[in-house]
């Protein structure tokens, strides 16, 4: 295919994936108790402009193992349920204390900071919620997705994303960390749910153990990629596209790839990573091609 | 059996529950990442010295229809976690404010604001890590965990706990209560949750649905006997016993049962509410006694 209209592929697909998701998020939401001020906080926080690149990323592992990307939204709106959950409590006063995320205020501002609190308890306990729905055995065998929700739960835990939170906010306060230290905090922080992303996707298809395994390697890499790019777009990126202010970082005098290992170098180093993830690929045909675009869309990204 | 001797062996039954669920924590929390800050958090509010009604009615429930208690800890334990993050939430400056809980400075005292944040998130994905957990199906078929994950997911939600939660801050805010209103936030804030732990308890004991409905029934009524007395020992109730400051509910001008109802008539209320809860259980033998013992305590208690 011509690079043009694989472009034009690539586009197509992440929008109708979006598609899929969001009109599944909007349906978990409609119903009676949609007019209370928690499900407004909810959906505000979930419907301000995310890129969806992790249930994109679980439908994408689904279809990759010859999986129907419809037999794994749910799981995917989930996952996004929980990402969304992180950033509102990432955002409030007692952590990062952002007021702005996607060009939009933040959940705190927007509503209250006790609100927001609730809003992100109410949707980390939704995504599990729906991840037990009584029907969802329609979908293939129960226990594949209690396997789902204990990869889901793991991932978000204290021994994942929060221990990483943790570690994030101790190093902006107390020293600057070392490579392999700013490695393992990304790995815990935006990793672990990357990673459940596609494992998730992939059990769901039913994919094989060896299959599984190569998408892991695949998801560490990119999952690294993303927050190498995010420095990098912290340093360069337009505050316009962004939704969000550059040079935070600097101010915060937070460690980063580019503090550490200069831009050039950060570069080089995302597209390694980029390169590794494609290589986890190879034993797929090109039903893993979504993966592989996405792998690319990571770091070319411009927010 | 004689009054003297039936109080003995409730006495022992509460304090061998106990103990099987403090010990079934404690080595939850046994692992590798245990020298971390936010197992700090999470253990110091896990074992500030609860009363564990919630999951000792899991296990009598359990017991009562005929299970083994023991097939039950788990869940009674994740339960348990679940009802903690929800007071280190409630009691953040956000929310709240209470600096004392159980005679203890409460989490975000004794650490700081974002570690109690973190810590509360942190238990309750344990919980459900807890609740899918693969040899979980070793004790029943997986179906039934998935129930249960449900139930439990769906009390803590915005369905839930947390729209309870909700309702309690808009009516300390803005206006007063009628009894209804007051009733219908209880049932959500504390009702849902100690319903789940009964319901759970029975399922994960092969309940018959007849069974369990009666269980659902006993549960509501202790549910709200249970707050309608925290309402009176807010009035009445002994600081050093409690652990917390008494008369906070006048000082905040809240709605409580002694304020719309009188102290004698409330409590006429709580014991009509035990009951009924009473009366739910006529059709079960001598194996739900220690659920009607937990109905008497539910009221009688210091604490």
């Amino acid at each position: 295919m011509k690079t043009a209209m694989k472009r034009k592929y690539f586009r197509e697909y992440l929008a109708s994936r979006r598609v899929l998701i969001n009109e599944a998020i909007a349906d978990m939401l409609r119903d009676a108790a949609a007019s209370t001020r928690i499900v407004a906080a909810m959906r505000y926080s979930l419907m301000a402009g995310g890129k969806r690149l992790r249930p994109i990323l679980c439908l994408a592992a689904t279809e990759a193992v010859g999986g129907r990307a419809d037999h794994a939204v749910k799981a995917a709106c989930a996952i996004e349920m929980i990402h969304t959950y992180s950033l509102i409590h990432d955002d409030l006063p007692a952590m990062d204390n952002d007021v702005l995320r996607r060009g939009k205020p933040t959940c705190h501002v927007a509503f209250d900071e006790a609100t927001a609190i609730l809003a992100g308890d109410a949707l980390v306990t939704l995504a599990f919620e729906i991840l037990s729905a009584p029907d969802n055995a329609d979908q293939g065998d129960v226990s594949k997705w209690m396997t789902v929700v204990n990869a889901i739960a793991s991932a978000a835990g204290y021994r994942g994303m929060i221990e990483g939170q943790m570690r994030d906010m101790a190093a902006e306060k107390d020293r600057l960390l070392d490579l392999d230290a700013l490695e393992a905090m990304h790995t815990l922080k935006t990793g672990a749910l990357i990673e459940a992303s596609v494992t998730v996707g992939a059990i769901l298809g039913d994919g094989l153990p060896d299959h599984i395994q190569h998408l892991n390697i695949y998801a560490k890499n990119i999952g690294l990629a993303f927050q190498v790019t995010d420095d990098l777009l912290n340093v360069e990126g337009d505050p316009d596209i962004m939704g969000k202010e550059a040079g935070t970082d600097h101010a915060r005098k937070k460690s980063t790839y580019p503090t550490i290992l200069g831009i050039e170098a950060s570069r080089s180093f995302a597209v390694k990573l980029v390169n590794n993830a494609l290589q986890a690929l190879d034993i797929f045909d090109n039903k893993a091609d979504p993966l592989r675009d996405l792998a690319h869309y990571v770091i070319a990204r411009k927010r």
